[in-house]
């Protein structure tokens, strides 16, 4: 690789963590950077430097937060739903800003992403985010966010793939405390930048069939210093039957203590 | 396939889901039926029938707690320390049972093992047990469990690979939330037969880097009635860092309102 080439991509990685970093990075200890659906898409500079390099790498990372051929008509209703409110007509039939907005979702970690000494080992890490890491449709973890600023709240569609099982034919409960802190995770990055998950409460109340789509809807609770105290309850998509309820707390962190800088 | 092999399957089905339940299924609503590692294997009954059918089956599922490639020193170091606590020489030099008891672990459910209607479903089925539904050795879970009868207690040693990203270089919170259900739940389940998960509380004190192996030790707190209160600790090999603190609660439960019987 040509040091000048090194030297632009090292500068469009950072520049792309920072972006990341002041948009309000993601979950937690236990949450995720950039790879977070918190995060901002890779910017044009980054894509250009990255088409120039010799090896292959994907210049546009897949966001699996959009509508495949797995989803459930139901979980595809619901996107419909919330996606149509994140961009809306006003009266003079201009569009402009809804009151949700939709969170991208990859599965590579910008952690490397400060250039340098740590370039080679952005491109060549293994490490997926834990939640998109089987890349097959359906088959585990099918899920989309949107984020309301204004209510401080975060809606998650979530549909269990078949490699979710826990008890027989129902979602195993590291499943859903994994979504459940993917999701309180993302609202907690949003509302207060790169958090790590300090608590998690969890009371299960009833199975939740493989297959089927939930609907998981967090709301701050409370804001003190560093502290952000989320809950989240889990339910049927029309809201008829409570699977899971949860609280979160969540403790505000430097990134670059976890990047070990 | 011929009706005396179908019934013969069931018969043997039958059995072993019997078996499975009066040894003390498992884990939970959020652990696992007759796929968890605290099942009996397969009997040699079921082996023969299953041989005789005309389509691939395992004769002999994989027990995913045993060592591989990819297990660290560490990791292979500690499955040594209790494995050779299994079986202890008595005085007179002759062998038998030691304190500690290696749990199996496998990534199939038998939910469907109950013969007749649901033979099919139970052969056809794609279900896995999310924790061991990545085969690929050393990229997701990798860990074994032992349980101590006399003290009441679970030990599992786990290496998370590169699969279970959360916060950059660091294990997710959702995935360390499914090794303490499944460890807690496994435990709970040994005392109490089939145990469904009630409540999860978990404090996150420090990430635990992709990679490592830890160490999850759970012992019973309490019983009361249908309820099992475990607490569990995840700590660095040598004990000196704690990672994470956990309590759990378990529901004991009717195998059958699980299997819609």
């Amino acid at each position: 690789m040509q040091p000048l080439v090194m030297l632009k991509m090292a500068r469009s990685l950072s520049r792309l963590l920072t972006g990341c970093q002041r948009f309000a990075s993601p979950p937690s200890v236990y949450a995720h950077l950039c790879h977070s659906s918190t995060c901002l898409p890779f910017r044009s500079s980054f894509v250009r430097t990255m088409g120039a390099l010799p090896f292959s790498f994907p210049l546009k990372p897949r966001d699996f937060s959009l509508p495949n051929s797995a989803w459930s008509p139901e979980m595809t209703r619901l996107y419909d739903f919330y996606n149509n409110q994140c961009e809306v007509e006003n009266e003079s039939g201009e569009k402009q800003k809804g009151p949700w907005r939709r969170l991208p979702s990859y599965n590579r970690t910008l952690k490397y992403a400060t250039g340098g000494a740590y370039l080679s080992k952005f491109i060549q890490s293994k490490n997926r985010l834990f939640t998109r890491s089987i890349k097959t449709a359906g088959a585990a973890f099918e899920y989309v966010m949107f984020l309301n600023k204004e209510e401080q709240r975060c809606v998650c569609i979530f549909q269990a793939g078949h490699l979710l099982e826990g008890p027989p034919g129902h979602v195993h409960g590291g499943a859903i405390a994994t979504m459940i802190d993917s999701v309180t995770g993302a609202l907690a990055a949003f509302m207060s930048g790169a958090v790590m998950t300090a608590n998690l409460t969890i009371n299960y109340r009833s199975p939740i069939p493989l297959g089927s789509t939930v609907l998981l809807e967090s709301s701050v609770d409370n804001m003190e210093g560093r502290k952000t105290f989320i809950s989240c309850k889990v339910t049927s998509t029309d809201g008829s039957k409570l699977h899971t309820e949860a609280t979160a707390l969540f403790l505000a962190i430097k990134v670059s203590h976890l990047l070990g800088m």
